[in-house]
């Protein structure tokens, strides 16, 4: 970060709100599994009681958004009806019930008699997550924090701000019949705000920005705080040449339609040429039929699709009913394009070669890289971590669907007996580094 | 990164070394445990045959270095002996024996029946090292990015540019030999490169800088890679009021002195008071004759310490023989001067009161916290890790010392026959979520 003038000091008023959710953090990170599950109970309950004001503040949200000419793919993430409420409860049960991420021991060595060391998961400390304008990811997100035993301040998109605040009245009054200090998670409504959070280094463990690549961007150029890199999707899906043409189909379907405005649909289809004309002349129908507007290469549009493709169509995420679509001579084609266009989120191939499909799954460095199966299933939920606070297309861990998991960190711990580390220099002792139970 | 004057384009040169690094560490990440092996064995045998080239070369550096009046901890860190090097070659031959990192089945996971998730240790990519005038640190981290299937490129400070050169020569000249290509690993030797190499998004994965905390803070404002946050070790010994003297006098002389120039050794000592007076009475002609500076707060000073410490002092890591003493009126105040002051590093606590110990380890957020034993042991040799490419003072893992574990990330394989989203969203399927045998 070169301090840029488009990054606020944070005001008192912030300053002393992250002051109380790092303490209210730092708390949390001492209590035991116990209180953290009742903690999300309560806060599912408290949800459930108040699914009627967090629907109706959610139409006000949709009213005005649908007033200001909000794109479709964006009002179908801002949507949070009956339904999408109560899967997201079950989300926050289902959450209370998976094993605790925090004082999991993952190393226990004997490093010498005596001399015994340990890792221990524990908490980040306080999570600083920016997101778009999708109200269920409050609830995700709140419950994985205090699962996690992270405290999270949270900053939704501003056309959700009358649900976020619903929902997030209904957490706190959730954690209030708790051990868990309600203070522990907090909502920032204005985009100064939000902004300024980027310079609570030492407040914030870590930044989750969830939304445009522009965004992470601006947010990872403008803090010394770690950011978990969640960027575009721009996801493929290859049809090789060996392939059962109706399942192929299926899965592209789904992969682009099942939710287009979600990361892991696909926007684009590569398809190797032996098999393009037989699977184009039963997909372009199928699409059309789906709502699917395709464009493609010239190769594609010699068997039908109708518009064309341009150089930033490869490029471009869009969480819409549109799909590039590009013939490739061979699989090599098609891992170079990805290479070139993708965002190292998910890609997959279909195909009933297992030898080409091993290959691509070796050689395709995304986060998820998948064989006969909808890009779709690229999810904390589905993965079965009960939920995600994000989709890090970072190299680093943690990569892929973030869970509770990625939300930790650990500790060593040496416990000794007077051990000094002259006596190893000097051969008075060696080390034995046996492992020991966990 | 906001583009900074001081970082430069990267030139041709370095680009197309890059893209060598790259491709190179790309085969090297197919390679399987044996060819990897056998590349460490082939490094050491290498090191050992020129270690004669080596050592003379370290020579004239600690000749140039001595002449131009570099500190006397520098010149411990810049000094490669005979013994010294056999045991960097020794740390190489370790490595060689510790399990594949790569290719880890972490998850195994049957989703739904036919639909299997799988998550994978997989190496990062490229390593861009930059590193202080320590010339035992190219092999480490040589041996570290070869074993972990990463390719590197290192660049260390220029005081040791002769034993760098003649050691990256001894080390590419083993790995000829094998099946790992060795333009694998790389050597920068001027400053203007190493700044360039914070340029190469989408060539190298990791910035690995170890050095002074503004380097890290000025690699950390100039690169979108990311970077391992190696920063300041100042760690503290606290001298609980129940303790044996002498066994908390041995630590703490160990954890100052035993090797001073290196980040884990102490740079403060807090007292509890009500041990100060006896444990100073004999702490003090024992530090003077290891020939430690003692500096201190007024309570320490009215006890025999004779200089003064200032407020920078506690906040300095002097890698030299200086340590600055406070006297503190309990656990808390010393938790309170580590939270203020400390780099979050490694802290210990000397006590024969276990709840107090305990206490202790559960409060210091450090990535060690240790008791009974001397800070010296922050090590990635010491914890059994063959080696460490540094110790990491983020929040975020890798934390700690960092070894093979800490090099690779990991991918998400998902295998189907045909499986969408769609069944399970409308209830036509349901996820099993099942643990597989690992």
């Amino acid at each position: 970060m070169t301090t840029s003038p488009g990054v606020p000091e944070p005001s008192a008023e912030l300053l002393q709100l992250a002051v109380k959710v790092r303490r209210a953090a730092m708390a949390l990170g001492q209590s035991n599994d116990d209180q953290r599950r009742k903690a999300l109970l309560a806060m599912a309950t408290s949800l459930l009681s108040c699914s009627e004001q967090i629907v109706t503040a959610n139409r006000q949200d949709l009213e005005r958004a649908r007033a200001e000419g909000l794109a479709p793919a964006l009002l179908a993430r801002l949507k949070l009806d009956e339904a999408k409420l109560v899967s997201a409860i079950e989300g926050v049960r289902q959450l209370a019930q998976l094993p605790d991420p925090l004082g999991q021991l993952q190393l226990h060595r004997e490093l010498d008699q005596g001399l015994v060391l340990e890792r221990i998961t524990v908490p980040l400390g306080v999570l600083g997550v920016i997101f778009e304008a999708r109200p269920d990811a409050v609830i995700q997100i709140a419950s994985l924090a205090i699962r996690s035993g992270n405290g999270a301040i949270l900053k939704g998109g501003s056309e959700a701000n009358c649900t976020n605040e619903a929902i997030m009245e209904a957490l706190k009054k959730g954690l209030s019949a708790t051990e868990v200090d309600f203070n522990a998670l907090a909502l920032l409504t204005t985009r100064k705000e939000s902004i300024a959070l980027l310079r609570l280094d030492g407040l914030v463990d870590l930044i989750i920005p969830r939304g445009s690549n522009e965004l992470v961007r601006f947010i990872q150029d403008n803090t010394r705080i770690p950011v978990l890199g969640h960027a575009d999707g721009i996801c493929h899906l290859y049809v090789d040449a060996s392939v059962d043409l109706e399942q192929a189909l299926q899965i592209a379907i789904d992969s682009k339609t099942q939710y287009p405005a979600a990361c892991n649909a696909i926007e684009t289809l590569l398809i190797h040429q032996s098999i393009a004309p037989s699977f184009l002349a039963i997909a372009i129908p199928a699409f059309r039929q789906a709502g699917v507007r395709l464009v493609g290469d010239s190769a594609s549009r010699a068997l039908g699709v109708v518009e064309v493709a341009s150089e930033e169509d490869w490029a471009t995420e869009y969480l819409d009913l549109i799909l590039s679509v590009r013939v490739v001579p061979d699989m090599d084609a098609a891992l170079d394009h990805i290479r070139s266009y993708g965002s190292r989120h998910t890609e997959a191939i279909v195909s009933n070669d297992k030898k080409t499909a091993e290959y691509f799954l070796r050689s395709v460095d995304s986060a998820g890289v998948y064989h006969n199966c909808s890009t779709r299933f690229a999810d904390g939920f589905r993965y079965g971590f009960g939920a995600e606070v994000g989709i890090s297309t970072q190299t680093l861990p943690p990569r892929g669907p973030v869970g509770l998991e990625g939300l930790v960190t650990y500790r060593y711990r040496l416990r000794g007996e007077g051990h000094i580390v002259a006596d190893y220099a000097n051969g008075k002792s060696i080390f034995s580094h046996r492992d020991l139970p966990l």
